[in-house]
């Protein structure tokens, strides 16, 4: 099976180590033996076509910066013409999510599903952004489109919904999407101000320079997004979710929550009736209120109840095992056609 | 497709029940088309190859105390002889849980994998007492063999184990698989002595006037088994379980877990070293530390971090909703071939 990696960040170089280490086994037990054929990352990219070797991959990227330095002589630097021409059954997208645009993930995605590839993104931009557009564009070329680490990070949530409760018919769900803001939020608990929780967030590397995509809701919203689509069978994109940060959340306001045995936690929530991201008030009581970096999704059933999934939302390594679930659906897909 | 179901308590309606419900809707979303060719409980039989006609099998049931009732004049009762005569696909086996001689239940699984028809069983008895013998004697047969309902009730744990961590390693799994006695623990947490939790629990429903299948432990050493079976590849069955139960449980005990900010929960526990059921303190910052009747499990996986999966681990509907998805994994396996 052959891959072309877009993107060698975190998550990129976290699963090309994933495969490095699994590879006896993933063929044993899975048959697939895949193969980066190509890898693009911001500055350069590497194309073999016999497949990349992936220790010489990430030594290259550590020592220079760029994937562009694995071959002595880096070819023009071009993702699009990478994409479009180098064969190969699926095409990873794996650069920054950028909300506003969506880019460049939307063009490489387009680009994949043009020339007839599968495509696995954990780049929750251009599925917040188009979802439903994306989905049409795959079927009408007939190819897989794949995004479980969009959700999550190693936490199955997606395939949970989807798999785990056929028959059934998912009525709602309410989750805390987004392991920064909750993490500000339990240190609020604790007794920190806003201010320097956001600070110590920071400081432990759960916040960005820029923290305003967690802290003003939008991850959360884009996740929502996904999830809202996928789950449901909405046609929503961001702009249809009505969105409140936590910037403002007071240390009185999680007193007043405490002292009714509530926890405050950026919730977002979806039913038919609404498409919503904001702080609110959860009973200690509720499987949902986990504190730290964790998520916590509910969902609602009509008739096998209610059921929780938890766990941390985020990692570079769970983030590549969801990719490597993806991969492993595609494969096992492709070989029942 | 053509179903037997044998016993029919509290799941065994509430899935007549559901069918009825859902009937066009199944047929259009998942194109299945269930008929309940036999129906045998305690006292009797009823036999239809037709399909029996649903409200008047419940009407009969409610008024007679048995589906015998259905016909004026009831056929010799002989369950096994239904099984093995009765033309269909499945035979869904819903009779009480034995967990000292598996019976009628093992008889009842034996019978239907021997004339060649898939099995359904929310039935723990057989499984925890023969599940490597059981699973052997299915795949001997070419029929396929389901239990989701055995454990979590509706909260669908062995699918989520099997299915949303495919290509990754679980390592361990550690879980509350007794509704009832973590009703009585928590119970203890408010207060209360466990001879007056458990009194609490009777006239709540929560524990049988004979409590001992619970309190002992016996009911989450049997789910113990069948996940160690059926997620970890062992062939393991009750006896191979480190066990007990709740019932030494102090109120001293309770008061030192919760001085140190810990809750006391009957964990049951698995990993490659052991198989044990006994109670054990746990964080009430863990996930897993949930109150009242809720089941919880987390499973750690080699790459993907840990996941929790929280839900009711009982209801009549709610496993039966496990019964419908167990049968339309059957009927999707079966179509494919």
């Amino acid at each position: 099976m052959r891959v072309i990696l877009v993107g060698f960040g975190v998550v990129g170089q976290s699963f090309a180590k994933l495969l490095l280490s699994r590879s006896a086994d993933l063929y044993s037990q899975h048959g697939i033996k895949p193969r980066i054929v190509a890898c693009v990352d911001n500055r350069g990219s590497a194309v073999s076509p016999a497949g990349l070797d992936l220790e010489r991959l990430l030594a290259a990227k550590k020592a220079k910066g760029t994937v562009g330095a694995y071959e002595k002589k880096s070819a023009k630097f071009d993702p699009l013409q990478v994409i479009e021409n180098v064969e190969a059954e699926v095409v990873i997208e794996c650069t920054p999510t950028d909300l506003s645009t969506g880019e460049p993930g939307t063009s490489h995605i387009i680009s994949a599903m043009r020339t007839g590839k599968n495509v696995i993104s954990i780049n929750k931009g251009p599925l917040a952004l188009a979802f439903p557009s994306l989905i049409e564009l795959a079927n009408y070329n007939g190819v897989m489109f794949r995004f479980s680490g969009t959700v999550g990070g190693g936490t199955p949530i997606l395939e949970f919904a989807k798999r785990c409760l056929k028959g059934d018919r998912i009525i709602s769900f309410q989750g805390i999407l987004n392991g920064t803001t909750n993490y500000i939020l339990s240190k609020m608990e604790e007794g920190l101000t806003y201010q320097s929780a956001l600070l110590d967030a920071k400081e432990k590397g759960y916040a960005e320079a820029k923290p305003e995509l967690d802290t003003d809701g939008y991850d959360a919203a884009a996740k929502l997004v996904i999830m809202a689509n996928w789950i449901m069978g909405m046609k929503v994109t961001m702009k249809d979710v009505a969105r409140t940060g936590i910037s403002e959340v007071s240390v009185a306001d999680v007193e007043k929550a405490q002292s009714r045995g509530n926890a405050i936690k950026l919730i977002a929530a979806c039913d038919s009736r609404r498409l919503e991201v904001k702080p609110t008030p959860v009973s200690k009581k509720d499987p949902i209120c986990v504190n730290g970096t964790l998520n916590a999704v509910t969902f609602s059933s009509e008739h096998s109840g209610s059921q929780t999934i938890i766990g941390r939302g985020a990692g570079g390594m769970e983030t590549a095992s969801a990719v490597l679930r993806d991969l492993i659906e595609i494969r096992d897909t492709i070989f029942e056609r």
